[in-house]
Order: structure tokens, then C-alpha cells, then sequence
């Protein structure tokens, strides 16, 4: 059975509703669901409305601070540190990567760690909020951990994202949003809701033996670094996992790897199983009129896309795409036909509006 | 028969008065012939004193500049772009990374992009320069191209490599320099002299098959991205040498993507296959107290590498090592053994030595 569609501007007006039911202030509830939207309607599924009912849980638990007062712990020109407030990183994010940009044109480029802040949504927003701006905006997050380190058998660190984008000119820009581990957490449990096994590389077991069961994994075993094995140098993505859990959260001053908390309303962190504050972010903006003239690079870029999407390729089918092509993709579709939503999914957002007793319209 | 081994101090005296008969400046000189010790006296055996010959044949066909003068394009606060002027890599590296230290001390951060210029040895060199000065250093440079994109069968980047360093106090600092190819070049070639056949997933052939055979990717095949394939997620790798190759390159205005100069004596371009000056560097630094204090920053970056190190392995032989470990065991051993060199490097020395009557010494 095919899932049920959801109009893009349902799903965004109940998110935002549901902010406001905890008391977030409107202009924040918007800001919010505008992030958790941006997933939803850019086939990132894993990390857009699907999520609501775990912010909500959070929210209504008082473990998130619904109306932050955001602070700066250090700033020194170009950088700082940001104090989230226990905020939810769907506010905290828009909010830092803002001042990064605002220091970008003051300084040609702007950079904010941010701790005491939580999870975020798709990587990807933030860089893309700077295409307006004709910057070049950047992101990531250190997240709970779920990816083992190359050659260990523990989980140490979390999927760690990195987002980059990138302003072109007739071409659509460039748009970089990656996890640091061969999959995400999301990919194994699709495959275990659908009795499949995953390929090779994608996970250990409890014991630190490769597994192809998807239960195995999430039974106490672990994500592998992208790379996954010696032979594909799954150490490299080690590298930028650590990369990005020292920059958002080491930095920051948040909890970093195996402490960072968790997004889950049945685990509860005690103060002394703490090494920082909340979780860390980190977000970068350049100016790229510092560097070089605007039309220049963006026509630079419109020959760089062109030049990548005309390398042949093996199969017809799978042509050479440019970077954010397949949230673009889907964002078309979407935007037409609605957000496909899963049955946990809907039973989630039932659960929900039962409780506020705010309406979710839909499906089609 | 196991390799010569050479003192390291032979090898950086041979390489500086290499650079100085063809006029570089001594002090020039002195800083070229570090960079490509660097790499021999941490086991990047592909980078140093093994290429000192096509840097040789480059500067005495005056393909190089051996006086070049840095100018800045533009400048914004903590961001420029430099004019290399044609200089050699290992020369405009580290004073271009000097201005994104002197930069990050004035604004907190110092970025510079860097277009004319060329082959700037081991990208680690770089950040490492950083952890002196208690910052957190990057580089990245693109490349000829050797790579192709996700789905493509015909190279157009680069092995686009990235470096970060981060300093710690009591443990060794954590040093990444990762090519964002699955293998560097290098690999391939030392399966194809040994007569061996390499892993899945580093290469295709000309026709864009998988191959386990170096000859058929050294013959007009490609490297893959790391990640390799669909399942190893090859697009991630794809999108770290994009975001090498545009910060570097696009971003400076240096030749992008397949327009990378080549680093080869009998491949000569001509302007009109070019898209811009010379190859792409881009250096940054960030200047750790604008975001925490130092001595704290640092205390946590040794908490993070003693909880890393104390991971479980499967293999107790094979233990969870630290970003930089595998280049510091190296060094250890290199600087009291010697530098192991092989025969096709023993030999292209012996004949630069002779062309030049400079005297190398050694092996043992």
C-alpha cells in the first residue's frame, strides 16, 4: 500500500502549533517548523516530522527550554561561542547561523560553536540559509553515539554530519549534506521494518563481528565509519567524525563523543555522567566577495555543475548528479503530490494531536 | 632485499640544494626541502623526496617560478585570496598558511585561498604548523585529476585531500590528512610494482568496470570516491572532493575539477585548456581562545583521545589508534633507523645528483 500524502503546509502549520502549545514563542515555533519542514519536503524523512513526537515528549518533560535566551560565552571578531540555553536546536541552529553570517560580512567570515543546545534537523538547512546571501555556508552536529571508531567494536561516536552549500548562478547550487558514517541509523532500521538484510559494511554486532541483520546492529552493536573496513580506509571516516564532534562539541565546551546526549525521551542523563553542556553544533559562513568577485564564482560554478553532470557514466539510469540533486528531486515531487508519511509516523502524530487537541489535516 | 635507508638529514640537505641550484631563495629553500622531509620522516613515502624529481624537472624546464612573489587578489577581515605567482607549492604553502595563523591571531579566524601555485606536498604539513601557535590548522589543495565522480566512469577531480589538526596537552596531538579518494594513487602503484591485485572498490577500468587490476586503472581508468560504490556510499566521497576542489579552486580562481594542472613533466597545457591560474590551496586557522580557553580546551582534547584509545577491538593486534598515531610511529622509527628509499627513487636522485653535482649521502 502506497504511504498517505500530506499537504507540505499541514505538517509545517501542526509542527509549528505544537511548538507554540509549549509556550515557544511564535516567531521560534515558526523558525522550528520550518527546519523539521525543510526535511519533510526534500525527502530527508529520517529527520523532519518524523521526529516531532520526540521534541514533544522532550517538551512536555521540561527537558528542553522552550524559550532560550541565547548568550555569548567568547567572541573574539570572526568567532564565538554560543551558549544555546537548552534551546531546541531547531531554534538555537537558524538563530547561530545567522550571527555566523552576520560576521561573515563584517569580517569576511563568521564561525559559532554552540553548546547546551539540542538536536538540530537536517544538516543541510543551515548552509542552505546562505545561498541567499551569496555566502557559503557550512554545518555540523555531534550527535548520540551510534559508529563505532576504526577497529573498535563500542559505539564512541555519533553520525556526525557535515553540510556545505554552495551559490551558483543558472545552475542549481551545490548542496552537501552528509553523515560521517557509510549510512545513517535510519537506513538500517527502514531495512529492518521491511525484513531485509543490509550489505556488507554497514554494521558490526554486539561483539564487533560484521553483520548483515539489521537487529544485530541495533541490538547493541554499531554503525561503521564511511569507508566501513580497512580495504575501503574506514578510517577516514573516523577522521571526519572526529573532525566534527571536536568541532561542535569540544570546542564548544558541549558533551562530546560517547557523552553526547541522547535524542530519546526514555534515556535521562545524570549531571555527573556529563563532560560539557547539551550538545554541540558548529556553523561557518564566508564571504565570498572576500575572496573573489560574486558573478565570477558563481559563473565558475554554473561551469563546474555543467562540467560534472557531462561525465559519461556506466548505466543511463544512474547519470552523474550534482550534490542536493536528489533533495531537489524530491522537493518537486512533494511539492505537488504531498509528504508521503509512514504509519508510525501518522500513529505518532495522532497520539499528539489527541493529547493538545490541535487538528492535523489530511491526508489527501 | 629490503630498502636502503638514508639519514633524514642527507635527504632535506640534498633536497635544499636542489632548490637553491636553480635560485630559489636559501630561506626558501630551507622551507620546500621541510615540507617534503615532513612527509619522509612520517611515512608519507609518496611525498616526499620520491617526487623531489618532477619538481626538478618543472623548475629546470621553467614550468616553476624559484622566486615567486606572493600578492593578494582580495582581502575581507579574515579572509584573502593570494597570487601564488607560479611558485612552487612548497614554498607558497606554509606562507600562506603563516597568513591564516597571522589572521586568525587578529580576527579569530584567517582563511586564505590560493590560486597559481602548485603541488604543495603533504596537506598534514600544514595544519601541523598550527599546533605551535595553540590553533586548529586546515588545508586542502586539489589535484590532477585521477578521481571519478559518483556514477562517472571518466576521472574529473582530484584525490582532494583534507588536514586538521587539533592540539592537546598531555597526549599527542590529533592529526587528520585523509585524500578523499578510497586510495591515493600511491596505492595502486605499489600493488602494480609488487604484481598484486588491489581491494574492490579502489578502481575502475577505462570502460568504468570494477577492477582488482592496477594496470587497467593506470591505463586510462579512474579512482573511485571514497565510499567506492552505492553501498559504501560513494556519493559522501564525491561531495568531500567537490568541497575540496571549490574551496580550492573555484574559490581562488585556479584551474577546477579535470583543468588541474598536471603534476608531470611530459604533460604541458596549453592557456586555452585552462579555466583559471595554476592549481588551488585553501588554508585556514582558528584561533582556539576566540571560542574557549586553551588550557581547558586542551585538558579536553586528552580526556577525548584516552577515551578513544580505550575503545575495545575485535583484533588486539590492530587497537583503536588516534588520528596521527600511524605518521608518529613512523617518525619515531624513521629518525632513528633512517628513511627507507626504494630503487626508482635511489636512482632518480643518482641522476639529479649527477645533472647537478651535488652530492647526496648515504644510504647507511
Amino acid at each position: 500500500m502506497d504511504a498517505p500524502l500530506y499537504q507540505p503546509d499541514a505538517l509545517r502549520n501542526f509542527a509549528r502549533e505544537i511548538f507554540e502549545h509549549f509556550a515557544v514563542p511564535s516567531s521560534d515555533a515558526e523558525l522550528a517548523a520550518d527546519v523539521l519542514a525543510y526535511s519533510d519536503e526534500h525527502g530527508i524523512d529520517s529527520h523532519g516530522i518524523a521526529r516531532l513526537e520526540t521534541y514533544y515528549d522532550l517538551l512536555r518533560e521540561g527537558r528542553i527550554n522552550p524559550d532560550p535566551k541565547l548568550s555569548f560565552i567568547r567572541e573574539k571578531g570572526s568567532v564565538a561561542t554560543v551558549d544555546g540555553d537548552n534551546g531546541l536546536g531547531l531554534v538555537v541552529g537558524p538563530k547561530c547561523m545567522e550571527i555566523a553570517m552576520d560576521k561573515a560580512i563584517e569580517h569576511g567570515s563568521g564561525w559559532i560553536a554552540v553548546s547546551n543546545t539540542n538536536h538540530y534537523g537536517a544538516a543541510g538547512y543551515y548552509p542552505a540559509m546562505a545561498l541567499s546571501r551569496d555566502m557559503i555556508g557550512l554545518s555540523m552536529t555531534n550527535t548520540t553515539k551510534g559508529v563505532a571508531p576504526f577497529n573498535g567494536i563500542e559505539k564512541k561516536l555519533g553520525t556526525n554530519p557535515i553540510a556545505i552549500a554552495f551559490p551558483t548562478s543558472l545552475e542549481p547550487p551545490v548542496m552537501i549534506d552528509m553523515a560521517s558514517s557509510t549510512v545513517a541509523y535510519g537506513k538500517v532500521e527502514i531495512a529492518h521494518r521491511e525484513n531485509k538484510k543490509v550489505p556488507q559494511g554497514w554494521c558490526i554486532d554486539k561483539y564487533g563481528h560484521t553483520t548483515l541483520l539489521p537487529e544485530q546492529m541495533m541490538n547493541g552493536g554499531a554503525l561503521l565509519p564511511l569507508g566501513s573496513d580497512k580495504d575501503g580506509s574506514g578510517h577516514k571516516g573516523y577522521c571526519l567524525a572526529t573532525m566534527v564532534d571536536v568541532l561542535s562539541a569540544v570546542l564548544s565546551g558541549a558533551n562530546w563523543g560517547p557523552f553526547a546526549i541522547p535524542f530519546a525521551i526514555n534515556v535521562q542523563v545524570s549531571a555527573s555522567e556529563q563532560v560539557g553542556k547539551g550538545i554541540g553544533h558548529f556553523f561557518g559562513a564566508w564571504d565570498i566577495e572576500g575572496f573573489r568577485d560574486i558573478q565570477s564564482f558563481k559563473a565558475s560554478m554554473d561551469d563546474w555543475v555543467r562540467e560534472m553532470r557531462n561525465t559519461p557514466s556506466l548505466d543511463p539510469n544512474t547519470p552523474v548528479l550534482i550534490p542536493g540533486d536528489p533533495e531537489r528531486i524530491a522537493y518537486q515531487e512533494r511539492m505537488k503530490s504531498g509528504i508521503p508519511l509512514n504509519q508510525k509516523v501518522i500513529e505518532s502524530l495522532a497520539r499528539i494531536s489527541r493529547q493538545t487537541g490541535i487538528a492535523l489535516s489530511g491526508p489527501n
